[in-house]
């Protein structure tokens, strides 16, 4: 908990967003396989600021240094640990960072949580760059899981009230995934983009930030990934999703709209397609009991809106113990939605390799059926 | 993972519907704690089927037996073992139920998962009979939390479509909380109970089974619980709410709505009331950055429909390879929602002791300032 | 920590050695297991007071009855419980067990630890009966150990000042060990029995108790199971190993001797022998770095003598604040050794089981050498 | 396990000796702890090499640079991670380092367990290198632990054959222990330095290296910590003692000594002194069932000589599949047993870190005896 996730495949994320540097360490990679640290770069700058004009102008290159785990182009098995310089970083006026509380930001339970001793610049340790890691770990488990024949993609389902298309939940497929994942602006309708940003560009014009949600998808998961109960899919899945700043709802199949439905309208009726089990439905999203029944994992996050806003806010100021009100200046992305699609793709490639790499310590000792 | 939640308030699930018995292991109870049997059996028998006419006609007592770490009506703080007669059990024709899939079920994962080797018995450790455990631990995690001024209750926000009224999410209290769970079939406006009993009559009568969502709440939670990234509140929470089997969307504070907001609606602005910070909305749902900030913590989770239902439903038969139809018969819950209240409550329960317990350790070898 | 171990092969144990029942859920066992539960009964036997004239009178059949976790004679993968009864618990003078601590037993550092609250009949959970669940887990991951072509068996290395002779550490084999898994009283040199029994005899005619050495060792584990640093064979196996009450020193291979020994006498010489790699010694007691390197996994334990004596001891009593002696009654071991040796074989076999499991895990999404 | 340890006081190292750097990211420490860098640097010079006559003549200055988790001089209470540069790289002849492998190293075992995917040089993950962060991490616990008024150190007990004395488990003091940290050659009878200095030089001279024990001690810690069975103080302590590369076995009190001792000798009496129970004597090295009772905790730990000597050994080439022998050149020590003296330490002071955050994690709920 806290700074670190999984038993198996296992990350360690560190860092401060105006630190020396921000970085994780992955364990668990298995030994010999190839880094492909282009395509890594690829995930990183579809996440970085400053690489599209909703974003933020801050830029970061957000290039990551290997200083272990690696050697000749290959994983050594023992723990990979990246650095990400923080190339951008402030020397503004802490104290009044410490003073007045961001609204909608950690800011306020971040000092109670931390006495007062979090560091306060950017964020600190609650900065959204500290998704960097996530999707550096999450590059590479999409490696992993490539190799696996699963595929890992996502698009911007909405931004405020403008809506792209649903995934097909039934044939969503990896060439549409991995279309997705070449786009800045991933989109199932891309006539939808314009009117997005459209959207994205109101609010900033408003000093203000919009919100939206991300659709994922992973195809290829073979029936019988994850557990009942704590280890369920679903369970691994958003302890990862939750962890990023922002999301604050999670729901897979059809979400919240399964608890207006009928038992008989929610139920997946199954069939057979050439000797193989085969869902006419998806409303469960892939994951029965906890457990994936072989079609597509589909799941949905939403993610609020960018809490800095340049708009004058009503907060308090703890040093002082007034009320007073707050601009929040500084490049801030007015929708950080299309930077958190690689984000949320990261979370759920990474709770796939942790759920598999489970079950194959669970069958690690089978015998044969007969002894 | 799997089994097991936790690594402060340690909580072990075990069992099958129809085996012997089921039970869990809960170590972590602090020594010298006074168990209420009395308000555990009260919390049991919220969840135990046979008691409300929307629920399934079979009766289990959901007796607990606790077997160690209580002695003379305290914690000894050493692991504490409680096990549950499964009273109504069945000698079916086990066959056919390894054979024929029924939708919506774990039937197929599980096979897959399991080699066909899981219990297939109602269900098996898949059976909703395995949240009697979590709402045990839940009863207890709630004293402790209770002894600590913090109270968490819920209430049926829906069924189908018919909704009850939401929280206040400012200014939910907990004497409200309290006459909620109090109740069987609870409600902020108990005269939606007649339109939600018939709608899950019609579904019943339909042969068919309806869904819904529960909302639920916990007020005294003091600010600065949870981390930042993998332990946030969110996802310590998520993670047992999704352990449930039926629950496929979590939402915090305003949830999805939050994704159509502008930053400007979203923040919550914060006040000074008698000397101590306050929030003036919570649409954050007392948890910002993945850290509590002393406003009531408010989320939902979304039930899906009991996929038992007596209607024939299109599946396959695994023995013969052929497609089939399946009516469930038996004593099946039309909807669950009701009995999954408590179930919802016993998971925010549990993860507020373990986030406590965890800034507990944070804090144990921390220093003067001055040194 | 605590009361479960294991992130793969989890085993959690509960219970008090005089409340209604003790017992342990494993978690991990790959389904389909066939359960030989007559092999656990021989196992669970040589642990079970009463079964020689070494051991206490008190007798407890130490019958498990497995509640989960199996179904038609096979593990169902899901989590195993089973419960050993209690039969032969005491109803005495309580308040005395509180107040007059005994010397040697975790009486006084336990009345700390729970505040006075622990379970004080029979040293509740601090007795050596909660070592019966694990010589239950231990007979299961044997069993999984056999399949795999893995053998664990102990002897008796020395009792007070009798020594048998030590393993052969390069030649042990699969026969010696099955050989002292029959034994009551398992010996490499079987004529050194009568010695070590007149060497308890003696301890007993004195009122007093003597410990031994326990040697244990483990053939057929492959090369390349474990880690290096926390994962480590040995940090795995001492970690179980100091679990077992009494065991108050733990050492692989020539152990405590190599401090002694120049490098060119401690390093193991490889040759390679049909087209294998062998060890020309096993002063490593077939680790290294961690790993293990394919020769016999040799270890020691060393088992303290049973505090519990007739002899007057000086002590105090925590009540009155006085200064007291105490003569501990009733039926006790003046020896556990003997007993012990199929719970030291447990702990090497939990933890080879578990490090396998890890192992598997790691490698679960390798991908071709060639990608 | 494998890179990490704990779930309070959580540590994960990475690295390997020639690669970039090695480092660590401790997550854990208490928001506002004042970091002293100086007493870093002090525990990092006595394992560093390059800083006696009996070490390696290799100099690192293993100067640690925080890159996050530090602010203004306090520990932010987010994840700290540390780098230290590896200044003192090899590009030798890799190939070579692949196929021969050196007697008493992983070389053999680490090659099956990463396929021949780890880095090779300078032994890599394996390094004794990378018991730095081990230290650096004991450093800080060593901090956290004296503001509870606890104190670590330890001295050589032995070198080959030449024996220091030993501690005075009852009295040993923490004036004793704080001398013994400011040694580089730590000893109780210093006169004895000469002699155990003139065994390393024979050693060297005949191209061969000799091992010792270490024993170490903690006092103030209070009674009450730790847990019976999985969470032992030994447990944990041995857990990371194991860790160690070249530690082959642990012994807590009198250790393998106690199994040839009767129970009247090995049973601590108990006494009030000043209204406090104490012991007349510490055979049990201040742990009973796993937890403290307040006397000093004492233990040992037997150094292996270091396997690279410059002596030819017998061994193999994996790539030519022929027996060879192997002198291995380069700067190594002929005895670490000084520079292993602060890790031994550290691992002690961490595993009591632990254990009180686990101690206090347990009882963060705990209520009033009265409700």
């Amino acid at each position: 908990m806290r700074g670190s996730f999984g038993r198996h495949f296992k990350l360690t994320i560190f860092g401060e967003s105006h630190g020396g540097a921000i970085g994780m360490v992955i364990d668990g990679i298995p030994p010999g396989t190839r880094i492909d640290e282009a395509a890594i770069a690829r995930d990183m700058a579809r996440r970085a600021p400053g690489n599209d004009p909703t974003a933020t102008a801050r830029k970061e290159a957000d290039r990551v240094t290997i200083v272990s785990g690696l050697f000749e182009g290959r994983a050594t098995g023992t723990p990979l640990c990246g650095m990400i310089a923080n190339t951008n970083t402030r020397s503004g006026d802490y104290a009044q960072l410490r003073a007045k509380m961001r609204p909608g930001h950690a800011d306020y339970a971040g000092q109670v949580k931390y006495e007062g001793c979090n560091d306060p610049r950017g964020g600190g340790h609650f900065s959204g760059r500290l998704t960097a890691p996530l999707v550096f770990a999450g590059s590479i488990a999409s490696q992993l899981l490539a190799q696996r024949g699963i595929a890992v993609g996502a698009h911007i389902a909405s931004v405020a009230d403008v809506a792209d298309a649903p995934f097909d939940p039934v044939g969503v497929d990896a060439p549409t995934l991995a279309r997705l994942r070449a786009s800045r602006f991933p989109l199932l309708l891309p006539d939808r983009e314009p009117a997005m940003r459209a959207c994205i560009d109101a609010a900033r014009a408003a000093l203000d930030s919009v919100g939206g949600v991300i659709e994922c998808a992973a195809v290829g998961v073979p029936a019988g990934i994850g557990s009942p109960f704590f280890g369920s899919v679903e369970s691994v899945v958003s302890q990862l999703l939750f962890s990023v700043p922002a999301v604050k709802a999670v729901a897979f199949g059809d979400g919240m709209a399964l608890s207006a439905m009928r038992g008989s309208e929610a139920n997946d009726a199954m069939r057979w397609r050439d000797g193989r089990v085969v869902f006419a439905s998806n409303h469960n999203g892939g994951v029965t009991g906890g457990i994936t029944n072989g079609m597509p994992v589909v799941l949905r996050a939403a993610i609020k809106p960018t809490p800095s806003i340049a708009r004058p806010q009503q907060t308090v100021d703890l040093q002082s113990g007034e009320e007073t009100t707050l601009a929040v200046t500084g490049r801030h992305d007015p929708c950080i939605v299309p930077r958190a699609v690689p984000v949320v793709e990261s979370a759920l490639a990474i709770a796939l390799c942790e759920l598999i790499m489970d079950d194959a310590a669970t069958k690690a000792l089978k015998g044969g059926r007969d002894e």
